[in-house]
């Protein structure tokens, strides 16, 4: 491990927000923007205007927080916007889902450089990118007179291919539970961070610049998924929100997770060690990575990522997560965990 | 003039968002939300859907800062929620569209008193109402470490309803220019605020909820509109920008807009004789009314709502915003305005 440099850098007045002013801080973001496949009025107008396949849009909005979500020393404007649209595009192929568009409204002190609000909207259009998607559309605002904080409201917009959308409330008795993507990473990056450390770097990556897995969303609708959610604060938590919505229990396979998320051993395993902390509390309570969790009929042929977990039983008067069939709440407990996913307001 | 007193409500602890809780709160306000004719999916799931009549979609995004754009000492929450609504549904409409839906992020801190995001919940849904909208998702996060103030990020989702949408770069010379709804009220009412009064009550409440004329932007679309925008920023601002994009000169006429605006005297001439301002200057700088402003062939027949308040003529080099023929700022400087419109970043 070794120590980070500070990454905020060095404010030069003429480069400010307040100098170049709102109009031309805009222009200079927009140059950044790509475009939007599916845009029929980009941004520039009063609203933009988006195409969709089926006559639905599928919208979600996810707020970061200067202090929270972020921190600019930690994090590269680049990463700040990956990360924000990660966040949201994720919510989109959550429904099974694709993004076609965002809209970035972002108060800012105006001693805030031009040139960090270009990395972000930088990292915006790279992580919309692949998808076909790229802002277009947002506010720029001030930010309150007594902050010096960034605050980054960023909403999807996502197209349903004329599938049905795959809500939270749709598992039952019966279905396995399948898991698309990373568990734990973003979590052991931040724990790297915290500590004063930059490495390993994959584990601090993953804190910076999430990859959701988008493809398997709209995968694991089209292959009949019951019921879907994104992991956003821990796997116990977004898992726990499905099972109250579905009225099921969800029982984890513990070995099945760990086989999907620890093998073979890495930078868990190895933050883990020097830290004394069993990596299993990372996957079982980490947030942001952004992995998805879906369920599907036992008969179900799952599509390519997508690995069973764990299975559905009947909920009765106490729906909820066990792993191994023991209460969530002291397999945490057990390993060490501070908590099953985030508090957001402590 | 009468001194206001504080509307801040005393804090109790039992009640903030600390106490309460992050789903404890959602579900409170989620209460208030009232429920969008075009959701397919409603709030509680990673995203909303919402049916669109044409397979498009509108969207815009406006941000709220507490200190910037609102107090919470001058404005009710549900003043606020209501204004915060209005800024992006006019948006939608200044595109010819109706708004369909709001997504909100909303950034607070802990000690926010749960009843007081009810009020803002409360606002937000009455303005959508009447057009069949309501807020269908959205983010509830801590405020940045160093603030105590409330940032709302307001999306707003429209339907075009089979029309093509009403840019504002489609203005021709040889258009009439168009006003809907009122000019100069909200500015009106922050500079009585601004002075420690809050009546008249009239003007107060322009800058606490503006009336934007929702039904006049599809109006205008139907009846062939060429450009359209929302009077955010101020008229000579806005319209600035719709001069610029449609590379003409726009030429309004003084005594029309004196007519649409300043007759008959109302709370304008009694506040500007009181305070000494020309009550010209509010309506040709002040925003936040969200009237709207747009372009007809000279040959079409303008829908109720709508007068004529000026003309397009050929841009050539130098397009703008003349006011009886002559420079916009001339006759801002004649009349003792601060400015073309708001200066974001000061």
């Amino acid at each position: 491990m070794t120590r980070p440099r500070p990454l905020v850098p060095r404010g030069d007045p003429a480069d400010s927000v307040r100098v170049v002013g709102e109009f031309g801080v805009i222009a200079r973001v927009l140059a950044q923007a790509g475009s939007a496949r599916a845009a029929e009025v980009g941004p520039g107008d009063d609203a933009a205007v988006l195409r969709t396949s089926d006559g639905r849009v599928a919208a979600s909005t996810d707020v970061l927080v200067e202090g929270r979500h972020f921190r600019r020393d930690w994090s590269s404007a680049e990463d700040i916007g990956h990360k924000a649209a990660a966040a949201n595009l994720a919510d989109i192929a959550a429904m099974g889902g694709t993004a076609t568009a965002l809209l970035v409204g972002l108060a800012c002190p105006a001693n805030t450089q031009t040139t960090w609000l270009e990395g972000v909207a930088a990292g915006l259009a790279a992580e919309c990118a692949p998808l076909g998607a790229a802002v277009v559309g947002g506010d720029l605002v001030a930010a309150a007179p007594d902050s010096a904080a960034v605050v980054l409201s960023v909403t999807a917009l996502g197209d349903l291919g004329g599938r049905a959308p795959v809500l939270r409330s749709g598992a039952r008795p019966g279905d396995v539970v399948a898991l698309a993507g990373r568990l734990g990473w973003a979590a052991c990056g931040l724990a790297v961070l915290r500590r004063g450390f930059t490495s390993p770097i994959a584990a601090v990556a993953a804190h910076r610049r999430p990859t959701p897995p988008y493809a398997a969303g709209p995968a694991a609708a089209e292959a009949g998924a019951t019921a879907m959610c994104d992991v956003s604060d821990g796997l116990l938590a977004d898992v726990g929100h499905l099972a109250a919505d579905s009225r099921v229990v969800v029982d984890l396979d513990r070995a099945a997770l760990e086989r999907a998320c620890l093998e073979p051993p890495g930078p868990l395993q190895q933050v883990g060690a020097a830290l004394g902390v069993d990596p299993l509390a990372w996957v079982l309570t980490g947030g942001e990575d952004h992995a998805l969790v879906a369920t599907f009929s036992p008969r179900a042929v799952l599509p390519e990522g997508w690995t069973v977990i764990g299975e559905v039983r009947k909920g009765g008067r106490k729906p909820g997560v066990l792993v191994n069939g023991e209460p969530a709440a002291d397999v945490v407990r057990a390993v060490g965990a501070e908590g099953a996913g985030h508090v957001h307001f402590g």
